[in-house]
């Protein structure tokens, strides 16, 4: 008899959004878009409920299309995966990487797919005193013989975008050095200047892959729905060979194509992240709470009292952060919701902190 | 610029249920449930739409305590996937076998998944004289530094179930020389005597690994949902390692636990299934086209006339086997289905073959 906990493995219980495993009645742990699924993806899924039945279409055609118009990139270059993770796994599986680059802390997703790959990973500690920014520093810590690379703008758990300046230098070092980068832009659409700032632009570059998914911006986390751009025409066959087939299912296309369609939703996606990502940064301001400087749908805070206990108790999740390496105790991450939802985190917290 | 079709790989168009690059109206190339989805899971996925925002339970726990339920199998040994593919392409993964037998003819599935693995892949020919059956003939070609084998109960594309005795003649000789054996049972459940066919009640082997999904019997194929059950405490916790993080959709979860819920459905399926591919055997025969016997909702065919063509003309869709290794030309995979989809089919016969 197997015990489940063994199977588990280490990662599985380490993410936000577990609410499996947790009484939970507000979860601030996930960081998706407070508005939801949009309406008019749940129209369009429901009616066509009927093509569930068929199998999907293993090219992704529409939806690879969808991509390419709305994002202004070929798509020959694009390959979509059951969410983003998926991807991450073809890319190490792919490249089978003898050392990796990771920043800590990172989303523990880029470990995770480097498991099957027995790469040895190396850790670029980001400095609390530096407020967690990745700049040029990051230059001199790249190891010569490192194969991969793994950067999230803006970074989970931070929520620190890296500027484009520093992205092309690590691409340009990167190439020199023949190592692969992998840009995940997972949180890169609630960013205004998303157009300025990602890397998709670059894939004339046979070492960079961008990594972009539906899950967080569109709230699509139980659709499974990522994608990724890729200009070196070896990597993205391997990668598709190591594919599960028909691995993006049919209410994931219908879903990814539908969200496109709808221009409006990202428009207040941005609007309203931005406004009560101020109001809760100024509110955990004068209740002695730190809060880094974030450019993303969460904020990562640190403080004294355990708010993941205190919160807990009232059923409201957020991300103990206690298990990112390169963060030690003390240390949060709280999504920005709705405005409703923002203010019940707010009165509740009055209440614990009092 | 890539080239699609190079991305594509060698697979990609080689399976039945390809609508998307085929102008069909019927397809008979798929061999899912007549039936369809069942209503009830309809329902549920329609009722439970917001869902779709959270994570997926990572453990699938409701739903593999369901199929712990309904096959009276530990849910400790059952671990769920994204579509049988993902349980393959686990399994091969994990082993990482050097060398692996495979039926021809046999789902091409099997070599797709040993392709990340570089197993050098042997085939046992079955014999059209025998109808294609799979007896204890095999026991002599096993090569004895195989590492793992495939066997389809009902085969995939021939439609013959492997006898309870057969397989254990199998799974001992697997034991004794350290084998790992992949029962895949997707088209078991289509068999009125599933329970005493199936081999999940071997998992006391740590040989054995018993595969199924919701795709066939559940006409679920744009959802993805396959399963396994293993005994082998190391191989399923290195399976799930491998896995991509939240594989399984909460759509799969919600739609599978559903379907296990709905008793009717699969009394239902088997009594048209058996009627329906009696008719057709019958009026097979009638026009001398050469049926072989199947236990499953699908009839392997062989005719002189390009049935492939002359029924795509006509926009309906069947598998033509001329790719599958170990068929030749002039053999067809017919799906049974409904029973006034069959008839269209038969009055279009008519016409082409007069």
């Amino acid at each position: 008899m197997l015990d489940n906990e063994t199977i588990t493995g280490d990662v599985a219980y380490k993410h936000g959004g577990d609410i499996y495993s947790n009484n939970v009645k507000y979860d601030f742990s996930v960081n998706t878009n407070p508005l939801g699924i949009p309406e008019t993806v749940k129209i369009k899924l429901t009616e066509n409920i009927d093509l569930f039945e068929k199998y999907p279409d293993m090219e992704c055609s529409k939806l690879r299309m969808a991509i390419s118009e709305k994002e202004n990139i070929p798509k020959e270059n694009i390959l979509c995966g059951n969410g983003a993770s998926e991807i991450f796994k073809l890319v190490t599986n792919a490249i089978m990487p003898k050392k990796a680059l990771v920043t800590a802390p990172a989303f523990s997703g880029y470990r995770y797919a480097l498991y099957g790959t027995n790469a040895k990973i190396e850790y670029y500690y980001l400095e609390e005193e530096k407020d967690f920014v990745i700049d040029t520093r990051i230059l001199d810590k790249i190891p010569l013989d490192c194969d991969i690379i793994f950067l999230c703008s803006p970074c989970n758990p931070t929520g620190r975008i890296i500027s484009k300046e520093v992205f092309m230098k690590v691409l340009a070092y990167c190439e020199k050095n023949s190592i692969y980068l992998i840009a995940d832009e997972c949180f890169l659409g609630f960013v205004p200047d998303y157009e300025l700032l990602s890397m998709k632009s670059e894939i004339y570059s046979n070492y960079l892959i961008v990594v972009n998914a539906f899950t967080k911006l569109y709230a699509m986390a139980g659709l499974r729905l990522g994608w990724c751009v890729c200009g070196n025409k070896w990597l993205l066959a391997r990668m598709k060979q190591l594919q599960t087939e028909w691995s993006v299912s049919v209410a994931a296309q219908i879903a990814g194509v539908s969200a496109l369609e709808d221009k409006d939703y990202v428009v207040q996606t941005r609007e309203l992240v931005a406004s009560e990502r101020t109001r809760m940064t100024k509110y955990f301001a004068t209740k002695g709470i730190k809060v880094f400087p974030s450019d993303a749908n969460f904020l990562l805070v640190k403080s004294g009292i355990n708010l993941y206990e205190k919160l807990l108790e009232k059923q409201i999740l957020i991300r103990n952060c206690n298990n990112f390496i390169g963060l030690a105790d003390g240390f949060y991450r709280i999504a920005v919701r709705s405005q409703e939802e923002n203010s019940i985190l707010i009165n509740i917290l009055e209440m614990c902190l009092e």
